[in-house]
């Protein structure tokens, strides 16, 4: 079972540890919850090491009796470490399970309790891994919680109160910072306001949030601090409840979850209170299944976050992906972002050889391509296909550059600047099916890869759009184009009511060029869902080719005062093929908005008014 | 010759590098300067790897047109990278040296500029390397240079006027932070200040340091700022000018040199105007030789600091070490440092077993011991040694911990916190002469090695202590005892001038505990020096047997006011075997102090004032 716990191999001393093995099935190893005469705080990495060292070539299920154990980063094996969408650093887990084959880890529904900066779950080049029935918290969150007690509009100050009850920051030469054993943030950074009724993010948050990292603070007390809050076009609310979780370049520092060329890995029953990074991470990975996994702040707790970053992120995982009867609630990012890679060309040695390049800092020492995979070549200012080519070799230069060396020539057309994308690793299908995403702050579902993807029975309720298709390549670098969608029998509940014109259903690939009859994406069927809403810009699209809007149920709610009140339904402009058919409308006067290109190119509607994009 | 240059292998488009070979000798590779109709800062990382890409298996000399050459981490060779006394990062390197064999590199007083965070060169588990006649600078220094325009005492304020010719920092958010390409200290962090009359730290310079990093300047205009000065126990002069370096933790990204797990390396006549770390470090390597290696300012760039740390510095070194006819000035951190790593006592599994711990953060990831490995084991308190142990295996945690098995049986004595020492890994022996270390911020000469060790012939001048032996087990973790030490024939000028009680001989063991004639060090000749210095404590020492003193001439100058004014020259407590004869002293009145077990373990002197230890 066991290849490589790194280098490290501890011997046996944990002659309690009870083993059972069957002819047939795995070895099972129970790990027994502190006893009554032990430290309830003691750390369980070197028994964990123990355990998985002790049995290195069976099957093993690792069996936890209910309780809460504790894991800290003193003891813990650790290497320098590169996670996608978050920062690589020398890192320190708790289970690190490099080349593995078959574990099962039974956790009956015991409690994991972290300390510091420390990675809960590596798996990593193994196979066949399920991990279920557990918890996962920090002592402390990395970020901190403060409630706005004043604001002084002519000033342009804010005045918080530290919930010291949840984080524990020090005040030290004009700047309070955020920390926890081994770990501090100089910068308050990143910043959000909740509503303390809707336990959501605020209405219109986007527009109290400060742009900067490094903020300054008045000390008033041990938990009252003054704030110059002069970059924003609004002062949050007193009242409101603030989050600070450190500089986006430090702040990404252990998912709860990494999966990293693994095939056959599933989660099931598994709550995440609380992690310095995003809930799941997956990357060059296949065939994952998360079932009934929850992102959410401990009840009780008075934590009003969750994960520091995306509860789900998938990033070129290949097979089938399934996410089912989840719940991800007041992350301080995105829902699920399934998607790819554009590395771009930086230099073209020859017909053959390639210099590429990643470009986003957190996709850096990225892992892109092997030797057999096909690659894409997309056109830098359209995003239209340009080549399909086969890798014969490629070599690391640096985090960043990398050499290809394809096996047939490649076309004259392709010019520093353009895309690339791993066409190879992508998922078969992906299904999204009776999870609820609410609270958080940006996105709910986040999709570009060319799979056939089914997003259906699902509850959203989210700050920004609901559903967002956006490949770029010009400042997250994530691929790709869609080519089949359906998204049905859905729920949306209030969405984009965080400020700012972010449509509940948006289509919106980064394409500085279009070409006339092409078209980025492909094949949106937006079906049977009910759409209950404040605002009345809902869906906006370009670039799309087969949306077909029908049999929906949009009512207008006024929860929030909509700044959108009498535009367009939807907008949209060089689509084609769109069928807008059979929706019901209730509150709404529904007006569609398209130019002459999406009219042209097969335009279905029953909806009387349409009129043309203003500005064409 | 070539092994790996890690993954990269560029192909051939240098038509016009000219290529030479001789039957027995090296084959000889010419790297032209610019022409006239190309780019003269063009990035010359590519071609030095093409270079080493094209000759895999030969004998290679690669010799450099006279001439200025630029090099830019953007196309370098790359990855994690642990340097001992450094920060651990993702590094590049414009000269990755990593396991060859026979490389001879010429660069016939060529000028080599870099750009940004770039390391020059790493020479990794090679042999045989020799590089001469280059010269090493920074397009931007990593530090700040400001002249100090005014102070106010009442308020405690400090005016500084930014030297933009030589650094070109950016003003944001009430901080001044110190930038180049590809980098940003966000806090003006050490600090030290300068005397424009002498370009060598300014008398009693340590009393005016800040010692925070995080330092709030008010801006003024583009190039004058204000700094609340309220930390330090006098305010810096008028005039004088001041250097801040970032803060210590992200303050030393690279060496010009890197030579770690390599044998039989030669630096001759190379010239290091500025590098971000050390300018020389070397680390478990054998046999290396540096002359007419020169650490300085460079003439005529109103630069006042060479390198941002030690001139020269070597960690568990072995074979012929040998310095001689360098020049070490205006560093901001010491001359020399020899020593070993002290790691520690952390858990003791069984007999044959522990976990053993690197505790100082710029020692993480030292690789510190293999098979076959003789360790000393010392006690915490006293460092006197228990055992001697041969290592079976060692396994790596993390970047910290470790575990060792012995060979045979640890005694019962060893206990957690003892330190342990590689005493496989120490010089055979250390030759130090015909150098000058002058102007510098800290120590001249730190040794710490049992090695056979001469130092002669030098010219040292600098605000600490001219020679430390200090080891110690609390702060730095740096091995360990010296054995055989002769200092003779040098000329020491003014030292000990920043402040504080610097003696300018000083034998300082970091011990807690004495044993009665029990002594750490052992054996240092001091012999035919001249001193000439304005202070009176120029000698302290303790846990040193066999210290001889004798030919030397004190002279006491009076170039700056003596703070030491009556006090002995001499100072020592728990010595053995001391013999202070037949010097000569013009000015000095001279006293020893020492304490009964000094004087009663064979003690001699020509001297009169002897005193007793005052606390005794």
């Amino acid at each position: 079972m066991k290849k490589q716990l790194f280098h490290l191999a501890l011997p046996l001393i944990i002659g309690w540890i009870m083993i059972s093995c069957s002819a047939s099935g795995p070895l099972s190893v129970t790990i027994p919850a502190p006893r009554a005469n032990e430290n309830p705080r003691k750390d369980y990495t070197k028994i964990l090491y123990e355990t998985l060292e002790r049995h290195p070539s069976q099957k093993l299920k690792m069996v936890f009796e209910p309780g809460t154990y504790h894991f800290y980063p003193d003891h813990a094996t650790g290497k320098y470490h590169a996670i996608t969408n978050h920062s690589n650093l020398y890192r320190y887990f708790a289970f690190p399970l490099t080349e593995y084959e078959s574990v099962e880890i039974e956790g009956n529904g015991a409690e994991f309790i972290f300390h510091g900066v420390i990675t809960p779950f590596l798996i990593e080049r193994s196979r066949n891994i399920a991990i279920r029935n557990l918890q996962i918290d920090w002592e402390y969150p990395f970020y901190l919680q403060a409630e706005i007690t004043g604001k002084n509009e002519t000033t342009k100050e804010v005045d918080i109160r530290v919930d010291t009850t949840i984080s524990r920051p020090v005040y030290r030469d004009g700047r309070l910072r955020i920390q926890g054993p081994g770990w501090q943030f100089d910068y308050l950074g990143q910043n959000i306001t909740f509503d303390p009724t809707t336990r959501a993010v605020a209405f219109m948050a986007e527009t109290a949030r400060l742009p900067i990292d490094d903020l300054p603070a008045e000390k008033i007390d041990e938990v009252n601090y003054r704030i110059k809050w002069d970059r924003s076009a609004t002062l949050p609310e007193p009242g409101h409840i603030v989050t600070f979780r450190g500089a986006m370049s430090e702040n990404r520092l252990a998912p709860a979850f990494h999966i990293s060329g693994s095939h056959e890995v599933t989660l099931q029953d598994i709550t995440i209170y609380h992690c310095p990074g995003m809930g799941v991470i997956g990357e060059k990975s296949a065939d994952i299944t998360l079932e009934r996994v929850r992102v959410m702040p401990r009840k009780g707790s008075g934590r009003i976050a969750s994960s520091m970053a995306d509860a789900t992120h998938f990033c070129n995982c290949g097979g089938k992906l399934i996410v089912r009867d989840c719940l991800f609630m007041n992350m301080l990012d995105d829902g699920i972002n399934v998607h790819g890679t554009y590395t771009s060309v930086k230099e073209i040695r020859n017909r053959s050889e390639i210099i590429a390049s990643l470009n986003h800092f957190q996709q850096s020492d990225f892992h892109f391509a092997d030797r057999g995979d096909s690659l894409r070549i997309v056109d830098a200012q359209t995003l239209l296909p340009r080549q399909t080519c086969t890798v014969k070799k490629v070599e690391k230069i640096n985090e960043y550059l990398f050499r290809i060396i394809t096996e047939s020539p490649l076309t004259e057309e392709i010019a520093p600047g353009d895309g690339i994308e791993n066409i190879t690793w992508y998922p078969t299908e992906f299904i999204f099916s009776g999870n609820t995403i609410k609270n958080n702050r940006a996105r709910g579902i986040l999709l570009s890869v060319p799979s056939k993807c089914l997003i259906e029975n699902n509850t959203i309720s989210v700050m920004k759009n609901a559903i967002l298709f956006e490949g770029d390549l010009s400042h997250w670098f994530e691929s790709g184009a869609v080519r089949n969608v359906v998204i049905r029998n859905n729920h949306f509940g209030e969405c984009s009511y965080g400020g700012g014109n972010f449509p509940l259903l948006s289509i919106n690939p980064q394409i500085s060029a279009f070409k006339p009859n092409e078209y980025y994406e492909k094949n949106i069927l937006f079906t049977d869902n009910t759409i209950a809403s404040s605002f009345s810009n809902l869906i906006q699209g370009h670039g799309v080719y087969g949306l077909t809007v029908q049999d929906n149920k949009f009512v207008k709610t006024n929860t929030y005062d909509d700044p959108f009140r009498g535009e367009p339904i939807i907008r949209l402009h060089h689509c084609g093929g769109v069928t807008i058919n059979n929706n019901q409308f209730e509150n709404h006067s529904p007006v569609i908005e398209i130019d002459s290109a999406t009219f042209n190119d097969n335009f279905q509607t029953d909806i009387h008014d349409v009129i043309p994009r203003a500005e064409e």
